[in-house]
């Protein structure tokens, strides 16, 4: 029987060995003390397997067999207002609802399996490699609960247990109840029809009435699943602020759970209509909805002004999640490509011998491991981060030395999970496109007609470096992260360099002292944008003591013009940063398990000559661009005068 | 009143300034003898230019409104076994009929306007832009008249008057006139179902029955305009050979000529089945078919084996013309996301002024630069050298020295669209793919969804690096082509090496020298690969003089072992001599118009970097995969053993 599971081995050695899964479960199972649970992380971990076998089994039987039947029915808004799905996919979703999966993170207790996030996100590759329509909408289910009962633990709406960790009452358990039931969907409504990117430019209004109820007004587009019951609303609550601080409009925004109808008298009445189900180029499974909320009744999250804070949260989950979709639409783009290869025959052989296709098969494959091992390192890390804020925040009962352990350990594990997120966003996105592309190119005419499949999976990647936030936006992200973190700690960077320098050369393993010598060409031309983000400022810093940089740093700032070259060159930093990061992944499994060894010298070929183009690139580009654009900005300050 | 020719500023230089029109409009006017044509190059001009300005305005205003809707519709095959085509389409081509386009090559004895192809190429940009696919449809028409004529004269059986060189009677002049009154279609029928790049592998067979009559059987995939009544058919006519020589097969392969039907008692009697219309990912207003030839009676064009020989013919122009309709689509892209990136706002500005979208966008201006000054050298050249070829061989009448002349100026011009043609179809296929996908990424979720317009460009594009031989296949060929030209003349390549690298220091022009530099850098690459290529072989050559290396380079060859070095990176080194060729061509139009030279400097700025990484790669790369694959080879050659 065909699995997804069982087939991909790489998958497979980060469940058997590459996942230190004991601290993870500990954590979930909080100790264990659940009668109803496992009795010890061995017996957890079976489970998950379990599970992770009995999906492989069914994604690889009853989706991807389906893929391109959804994919040319697709989904349509029905006369009735009400988004109309294929046949096939709601049968699917049953089965789905049978293998009790949308319940698998939920706690016990709200009726769930109270598996990790991890599980899901493992399983999420599996359904994305099968059909990724499929497994985004599928991923809207579990997702949303458990970001409910998190906003509600946040906010203090829900009752813990301080010993048990149980949860005894919640605000949503309404909510949380029918998606766990399949009887109700979930979704989060940001972008509007001039604002996606640049979210201080949101204008959907939410307003108070005299008993201090809250109704939504506005509009949303591009809501994937917005056909959903439950919505998260990001909306305005109070003026932008100052015209010209570009960000401020952030500060107005507030965060809503709006349903999309209240039942009255038997009938139920409806507040968001679904305006638009979108024609897309791709992704046919998953609704994509056009919203209109008229004075929609909607229940505050937390406080006032704190709508973009929830909406990161979701976000973090929700780019791991695109991580793992990417992954599987690369790993069944790559399989495709690589079967295809090994049967045709052109030239006296099968065209997978053919040294240029060879040479792409390879990329493939290296990438396609270089993505995984950053997704799972964030889905994980960024898991614990969760878990560990819940248990010294709201159930822990921890002694002060637990908890200064648990803070250290959520500080390093934050930076982990925030320095690999866009990472995994950005080069998975960027690779489900280009393996794609490859996909159809090594399948010829073949590829460029429907019968193969081959086209359908480009269709569907074309959308992942656009949503979840942009390949351009992941970029800004992890530069200013990058560049920002320098700026707050410059004693640990200097220190991080000198050590990188220091083992590139002393390091007794050869691929250690290759990954310090990337990471040394990385840390140089971060040294290199700082000093020229920071221009003549800087250069004046250079004499002090690095401790006095901050202050003085942060003085007389001018964004558009100190900011603009490392703005230029985010894309080419990002590849960089993707490139050490994944080396220094490999690595440490390298030192633990030999088998490794192999895909770190692959990945370190390959990203070394990456890495060092990519330096050339920004040192030797981009001037006539940038005087350009000054030009640009000159004259439009001048005519506004 | 919108017109494609009028707002492409650089299209209407090449038009005004950089085509050498005089060359071309006497070898076309066959020196103005013909009482019915234009009176001098003048005169001829002012006509194109007419036509140039009308079909400007008829594709912005017919067909670049309802690109949309025709790819929606689409084509398929009807019941009745033919193809239908959407209203919108065949209105479309009445309006094109009434604008005489289909005969705008042909001689004016043959009904038509006897203008040169280079217009033809200048109208495929615009209506590329406007649809690519009403551009591939429509080529198919005069194309394939031209063809006919140029086949029927080469095997001799046109009569032309030596003196005039007006055509008198002509072998096809039934599907030639057909096609120019917009009655018929032709199309070229090479591909079947295993053999795609590999013609070698070729199967659909020719017999000739004892009347000496030929009948064509077999299938063939991938037909655009299969639906046409004239089809030029490769067929095998001969056993393919020695079994352990993979090029083998290609000599037994002739060339005919196909009417899918006869009439007889006013009834039609079909002799190939369009099969099937191919359901593809773009390109829905072209019809791509399977065919089946049943004993389908054909005309053998030339003598038996030369089929290899003239699909070139065919092929050399179609790669032109797809360089043109890629030029289109990179156009037409290209403006669509500056436009929308000059009207979205995001953080306080437009789009267009953030720095990664001002690079992407002034990237692809420069893009489109290159591909247009390979596209207009490359076609003018061929053109020219297809006019010399019947000036010197069927009419010209050209005295000794004229003879003497015209010989030469055909082998420079031979050279330079040989070289350009190969770079010119896998640069702008490659770019229509980037430059498309950039156009969506722009957009954000607006270009994923099909209301504008981006996604369908993609869609259209992906099939550029596949038709017409794939990126691949230009890779390689660019790459035995660099490679052979070096081993056949190796004084020439040794001199032309020395000579770029003295001008890259002794250029007055920094510019040039800059340009000597890039030149330089290939020359050195090349001497490498050869030097790679040739292996152990070669360094026992290093002390002998340059004049012996061809024979006793061309002894002991294998090629499985010798090439895959340069096999390995043909993709590598054919964007290096894209690069290298665009650099000269706008050096020479910078040293004779001023206003080019900013556009040779943008091009420098990227192409050094761009070069110079490319070689990295080329020096850094690949000798793991090589490695394998070589293994892999002894492994299938012991495992036959």
């Amino acid at each position: 029987m065909a699995s997804f599971y069982e087939d991909n081995e790489d998958l497979r050695w980060y469940v058997e060995k590459g996942i230190d899964w004991e601290p993870l479960i500990e954590l979930t199972e909080r100790r264990f003390i659940d009668s109803d649970g496992p009795d010890d992380a061995k017996e957890a971990l079976e489970l998950y397997v379990d599970i992770m076998k009995m999906v492989g089994e069914f994604v690889a039987g009853e989706i991807a067999p389906h893929a391109g039947e959804i994919d040319r029915e697709g989904v349509h808004l029905g006369e009735d207002g009400e988004v109309v799905f294929p046949e096939r996919l709601q049968s699917i979703f049953d089965q789905i609802e049978e293998l009790d999966l949308h319940g698998l993170n939920v706690p016990r207790e709200l009726g769930g399996m109270n598996a990790p996030m991890l599980v899901y996100f493992l399983l999420s590759e599996m359904m994305g490699r099968a059909d990724v329509s499929v497994m985004a909408h599928h991923g809207f289910h579990g997702g949303m609960a458990m970001a409910a009962l998190i906003f509600s633990i946040r906010e203090g709406t829900t009752t813990i247990d301080r010993e048990t960790g149980r949860i005894q009452e919640t605000r949503f358990r309404q909510m949380i109840e029918e998606i766990v039931a399949g009887k109700a969907w979930g979704c989060m409504d940001i972008t509007e029809p001039d604002a996606g990117s640049d979210m201080a430019a949101l204008r959907a209004k939410a307003e108070q009435d005299e008993d201090g109820n809250w109704f939504v007004s506005g509009e949303k587009i591009f809501i994937t699943s917005g056909h959903g019951k439950w919505h998260f609303v990001i909306a305005r609550t109070e003026d932008a602020g100052d015209p010209n601080d570009p960000m401020a409009g952030l500060k107005g925004l507030s965060f809503f759970l709006v349903p999309t109808y209240h039942e009255k008298d038997g009938k139920r009445e409806r507040h968001v209509a679904i305006t638009r189900v979108e024609e897309k180029m791709g992704h046919h499974g998953s609704a994509t909805c056009g919203l209109l909320f008229d004075r929609a009744p909607a229940m505050l999250i937390g406080e006032r002004g704190e709508g973009f804070k929830h909406m990161l949260t979701l976000m973090n989950n929700a780019r791991v999640g695109v991580g793992f979709e990417c992954l599987g639409l690369c790993e069944a783009a790559y399989r495709k490509a690589k079967a295809y290869a090994a049967e045709r025959g052109s030239m006296g052989k099968t065209i997978d011998r053919h040294e240029m296709i060879a040479d792409m098969l390879d990329e493939m494959e290296a990438d396609i491991t270089a993505i995984r091992a950053m997704a799972v390192t964030a889905g994980y890390n960024e898991e614990i981060c969760q878990k560990l804020r819940l248990a010294l925040e709201h159930y822990g009962n921890l002694s002060a030395e637990e908890t200064a352990e648990a803070k250290a350990e959520l500080k390093k594990r934050e930076r982990i999970a925030r320095r690999l997120t866009p990472l995994l966003k950005y080069w998975g996105a960027e690779k489900a496109v280009e393996i794609s592309r490859r996909c159809i190119q090594i399948h010829g005419g073949n590829g460029y007609i429907d019968e193969y499949g081959a086209e359908k999976l480009m269709r569907d990647a074309m959308v992942m470096p656009i949503y979840e936030g942009t390949s351009q936006i992941q970029a800004l992200m992890a530069m200013k992260d990058t560049l920002g973190g320098i700026m707050k700690d410059p004693r640990r960077f200097v220190r991080k360099m000198a050590q990188a320098r220091w083992r590139s050369v002393s390091a007794r393993d050869p691929l250690e002292r290759r990954v310090a010598k990337l990471q040394s060409l990385s840390f140089g031309l971060q040294q290199q944008l700082i000093v020229r983000t920071a221009g003549d400022k800087m250069k004046g810093l250079q004499g002090k003591p690095v401790t006095d940089w901050p202050d003085s740093f942060l003085k007389d700032w001018d964004p558009k013009r100190d900011f603009s070259f490392a703005m230029l060159h985010a894309d080419r930093l990002i590849r960089i940063l993707t490139d050490v990061a994944v080396a220094e992944l490999l690595l440490r499994q390298a030192n633990e398990h030999a088998e490794r060894r192999p895909l770190l010298e692959r990945h370190l070929e390959r990203a070394e000559v990456r890495c060092a183009n990519l330096v050339n690139e920004i040192e030797h580009t981009g001037e006539r661009l940038l005087a350009k654009l000054a030009r640009l900005g000159t004259a439009m300050a001048d005519a506004a005068e």
